[in-house]
């Protein structure tokens, strides 16, 4: 049927095409069916809106862009079809009834989903059935290539390629930024890319970005990995699998992580990245992702199996997540902490012993072992913070950058202790809500410095914690929230001492 | 934050905010949460969706009917504020671990449904849950008693109120036409609701609109029921039930029909018509929605639970579907057969028997035997027809409505047999894409008129079927399907004689 063109200025990302009730009838076409819409070669397939207003009989309306791509001039007349609706959606009633994908089923789906084929709806019951009915190792495998397939794929002149990742969950992990110089001045490659916080107080990038520039592409990556062994980058400037960020927009509004998509989303970036080694931190505890030891066993070993089948040697390091890393929480104050270690400081201790034992390992991947001590030993002589400054000058930073360039934020409280005793509980979670309340990880300055942890003695009036924003209302804000939360329990005694990680054996 | 407010000529029927993606970030906003808009004591909790194109740093865009709701002067200021997410996502998400939901639960899902408070995204999640895990039959109870509250609800004066309703999916089935006119005659109450075709060759309410009006508001449907006994209206003019079309809407595009979602749609709308009593048709064979019988077993069983939870009587008879009931498929075509039918045609005997054996059992339920006996003497008297031209008159057709009053298709065309022998098959889907593409159910005089029917003797060249057509374009296009898909199989012998219904007992 052949249909006047009509602009409409607002663009969802979403192909549709928006017909007049009756003209659908004609075409019997209803709500949620495919059209293509043609005009002098060019053919988009949309989604099927009805209205009986918004749009006159005789007459199509298009977004934003596919107006602008099938190229009409308004009015103009172009032809309108019925099209099939896509075959991923028998792909999906498959996994629905809790049958087995094979290799191709899953790459249509992926495919249609990243070409934004796949409609709202189909979009929430893919990720659905995936949450209800799982996937095997093979399939995950399939459904991790299939997203590597649409996007970049970043290959190196040199090897093997060092990667880690946390899993995340536990707030003031800032050892990335330091287990990447540490593992490039051994002479390994490790072009770690890293995000920024979703709900987190602070994502890697998030801190990375207070002293330099993240957003490289994919030959600025590969040029200063080969020169100099090491960068931090933002993962979402490398176009890494770009089907993830779809699929996760439909998780997000359900509150849901499907296993299979929560393995491919973060193995098909590594693997994108060309990784030959990766260690995965699996923070394990209250307040974390991961409650229990059988549950991180489990997930370790799902992403090894995975690996194997990507090709990807991993190792998975299970740790102490229920309370933060280090004392600094929020972009500024947990790159500080990071430099200052480098630097040579010798706190905080859960911080340099995480970020030395995960390193450790690492190394120890390549071959051989000692990896700890020649961890420490790098920390320790001052070539971590050497070739820490040489990453962040080559990703446009301050040349031979300090601790004391790093601005914190200059309005800032203390908490102080309403008794006197033992630090018995420190709550991940609301320590992330002050810290956001503060306005990290967007104000960089903002955040939560810790006095006391876990386990200390603390006199009634001594300070447990400070509270830093770049501004007064947000910190007022952040004072209410943390005077509603408790984050920091005071007891009379030691309840447990836990180790700060446990290295898996399968 | 305020923001400077933006009309889009444009409408999708869910509830979008369009932010731009800084300040949705400065929000703590992300794509898919929800957002209050104010504007002088207006209120609109809508969708957030982001953009760094369609509006401007500052503005909120709102589509069509929400901006109108909200009530702004383009680009006057106006308060958006982070919301929570609804309630209801919870108990999908409840369900999708395959947990048991309370009354309240489903109460508060279908409510979000009903104020179109869920996204696609949320829809599609909520009907795939459904599919996968189920429901028993006190939630699908509540999920029916949920539905009701949506919309509205007719109460009689008098009663008890009977009602019969087919599952669909054999072709030809006008023989509500002729059960309504027999059971009023019989002085029981039938206000008999009928949607119009989806996917079929003609719904019920296609049939009837082409000889009166099928419109109805609850305030008419009640009066002529009261005073004639019988009606036959169009129940999507009467808003019973309707998160029912929300829902359908979400499992179009997927392909699904959850079971209890199938369950609830039917009986919601039973429930909110106030039937006492009800006959349920199911019919069953190759090409119809029930292949077998233990399929049709199970599902009359699980009609017959929700019966009784929801206070109405059901009983089910199994029909034989395996080929059309009666001759005539379309909507002049099914109309003017009905009558025929009243008028005292003996054939087709298919139609006849089945409208007997129909009407007969729904006498029963109300007390009593030989119901079958009185609904054949109600139809060979003449009573029917009497009491059939009253109902067509009160619902604004013709006085003393005659077979002859009802126009077919002018323009028609003879299939011939190609060979001798006897009609093995009549495919029951195939004949509904050669009416569909004869113009059914749009084009009122279109349809199929069959010859012949399984087991009958075809000579060579002897007329199997004829197909009616308003126009010539769709009389061609309707021929060419039927030459390509073969709907009659002519074989050498009769395979296999059946009952035309059975009566299931528990």
């Amino acid at each position: 049927m052949k249909l006047k063109a009509k602009y409409i200025d607002m663009d969802t990302g979403i192909i549709i095409a928006l017909l007049h009730d009756d003209d659908a009838r004609e075409m019997g076409i209803r709500e949620g069916d495919r059209v293509k819409v043609i005009h002098e070669g060019n053919t988009v397939t949309a989604l099927a809106n009805l209205s009986d207003t918004f749009v006159l009989r005789g007459q199509v309306g298009l977004l934003g862009s596919s107006f602008k791509f099938v190229g009409p001039e308004e009015d103009e007349l172009i032809e309108v079809q019925i099209a099939p609706r896509p075959e991923s959606i028998d792909y999906i009633r498959k996994k629905m009834d809790g049958l087995e994908l094979s290799t191709t089923e899953i790459e249509v789906i992926i495919q249609d989903i990243s070409s934004r084929s796949l409609s709202p709806i189909e979009m929430g019951a893919y990720v659905t059935a995936l949450h209800i009915r799982g996937m095997n190792t093979r399939e995950t495998a399939d459904l991790t290539i299939s997203m590597v397939k649409t996007g970049e794929v970043i290959k190196f002149d040199k090897g093997p390629i060092y990667d880690f990742h946390s899993i995340g969950g536990v707030p003031g992990n800032k050892i990335t930024l330091i287990i990447v110089p540490i593992v490039a001045a051994a002479g390994c490659l490790i072009p770690k890319t890293s995000s920024r916080a979703i709900s987190s107080a602070c994502g890697t990038s998030d801190i990375v970005e207070t002293f330099c520039n993240v957003e490289l592409d994919a030959k600025k990556l590969k040029r200063i990995t080969e020169e100099i062994g090491g960068v931090l980058a933002w993962g979402g400037a490398l176009g890494l699998a770009p089907a993830d960020d779809l699929i996760i927009k439909a998780e997000y509004p359900l509150g849901i992580d499907p296993h299979p998509q929560l393995l491919a989303s973060v193995m098909s970036k590594k693997k994108a990245a060309s990784a030959d080694f990766l260690l995965m931190d699996i923070p394990m505890g209250d307040g974390t992702k991961i409650k229990t030891m059988d549950e991180a066993k489990s997930l370790a070993r799902d992403f090894i199996a995975l690996g194997e089948k990507l090709g990807i040697k991993v190792e998975c390091a299970i740790t102490y997540g229920g309370q933060p890393v280090g004392r600094a929480i929020g972009p500024a104050l947990e790159a500080r902490e990071a430099i200052q270690i480098m630097e040579g400081a010798k706190s905080p201790s859960s911080a340099i012993e995480k970020t030395v034992a995960l390193a450790g390992l690492l190394l120890d991947m390549g071959g051989g072992y000692g990896g700890q001590q020649r961890a420490r030993d790098i920390l320790g002589s001052g070539k971590a913070l050497e070739k820490f400054r040489q990453i962040v000058a080559a990703q446009g930073g301050k040349e031979n950058i300090t601790s004391d360039d790093i601005k914190i934020g200059e309005f800032a409280v203390d908490v102080l202790a309403r008794r006197t005793g033992y630090v018995s509980v420190i709550k991940n979670r609301e320590l992330v809500k002050i810290a956001r309340a503060a306005g990290s990880p967007n104000s960089k300055g903002a955040g939560i410095l810790l006095a006391k942890k876990a386990g200390m003695k603390v006199d009634a009036g001594e300070k447990i914690f400070t509270i830093h924003a770049d501004n007064m209302d947000k910190l007022q804000t952040a004072l209410k929230t943390a005077e509603k939360l408790e984050p920091v329990l005071v007891a009379g005694m030691v309840l447990e001492t836990v180790p700060s990680f446990t290295r898996v054996e399968f």
